[in-house]
């Protein structure tokens, strides 16, 4: 959840023998796994079936990966990749170390609503919706999966908002004694909670309510 | 998720031939309905599995209920109904209209931090929580199933926490121009994604902390 992009994430392995042959095969099987999870759900998913519809062996799969899990987790990673570097170039800021964190304009909530709309955006693309909403369907009843997918994809991206809360913290404009694990989640798990559960429609405005929401309390000031 | 008790959720059906043996299938089939979607998901529990673990014939499930989301809507509406009614029993309001509510004593933050301590306590409660989780998981990727079961069970129990939002705003304790359902969010869905994604640990303490940025904002006052 939140966005995908991550500075901290390990970088998909690149091995000695990667031909564009091999390259051409490792994209097929990211996006037969992505498609088939979505299809059947993590249970049903298989080796075998993401073999068939990458039009490769399952020797090719086991080669590079152990199991299902590694394979959905780095075609992930590869799918945050895509996003984060369509972002940077648009953003003209191809090569930049720096793409992956939220910007820090000096003003905090003009930078986090601008990461909320971004994630709003991408919680709505067809390509990431369906397998994403597979595999938090499974991590919730999976703990050992969940936790595995949580740590490698979604703590990354809080990360980066612990990053851009401390660095307030130091401009003077979050309070000192806010433990910024815990701020960026009255902000981020409403939007999560919305569009796991369908609990209410997800908007631009809606996310930007939350920023102004958590920054300045409900209680009168 | 949340507090399952609501005021404004519907009674449980009682029928004409309620005698004491029907009431005992009816708890049968409730205990059946839970323990199965928790063990084997929501795809895999059928109405046949839930009449052979209860010990009855499956026309008697067809006769009170028209399919397996009826059965566990209602299976969990009377796993929130005992809870509520042990928590009256406890708190000495057997039989008060009100019992439901958020309580109002005049100080919001004690008031919503006593009911989300109690939140937490349900959610670590096993007899609920593997089949909230099985319910949850399939809510994810089934909107149909998901926006049923969150218009009967979490939405109810979300309208108390506006309810309680609004009265404070009445008392001047909230800003008028805030939306409470929306607000109620910044503490409910915090606690919601860490229980479902297992994000990170839950405790009173946590849910205290949440109150207080809520209520107070992250910027200095």
């Amino acid at each position: 959840m939140a966005d995908r992009k991550s500075a901290s994430r390990p970088a998909a392995p690149r091995r000695p023998d990667t031909s564009r042959r091999s390259e051409k095969s490792r994209r097929a099987i990211y996006e037969a796994a992505l498609a088939l999870v979505a299809e059947v759900g993590y249970p049903k998913t298989t080796i075998e079936g993401i073999a068939a519809r990458a039009g490769v062996g399952k020797q090719t799969i086991y080669r590079w990966w152990s199991s299902k899990a590694d394979v959905l987790l780095e075609a992930f990673l590869d799918l945050g990749d895509q996003a984060a570097r369509a972002a940077e170039r648009s953003a003209g800021r191809a090569g930049d170390p720096q793409a992956y964190a939220i910007p820090d304009t000096g003003d905090l909530a003009a930078d986090l609503k601008a990461v909320l709309r971004a994630t709003v955006d991408e919680l709505r693309d067809p390509r990431f919706e369906a397998p994403s909403r597979a595999l938090a369907a499974e991590g919730v009843v999976n703990e050992e999966l969940g936790r595995v997918f949580v740590a490698k994809l979604l703590e990354p991206s809080l990360q980066l908002y612990v990053d851009r809360l401390r660095s307030a913290q130091e401009a003077g404009q979050v309070r000192p004694d806010i433990d910024p694990r815990i701020a960026l989640e009255l902000f981020v798990s409403p939007l999560a909670q919305r569009w796991l559960q369908h609990t209410a429609p997800i908007s631009h405005a809606y996310t930007d309510t939350l920023v102004d929401y958590a920054l300045h309390g409900l209680a009168p000031r």
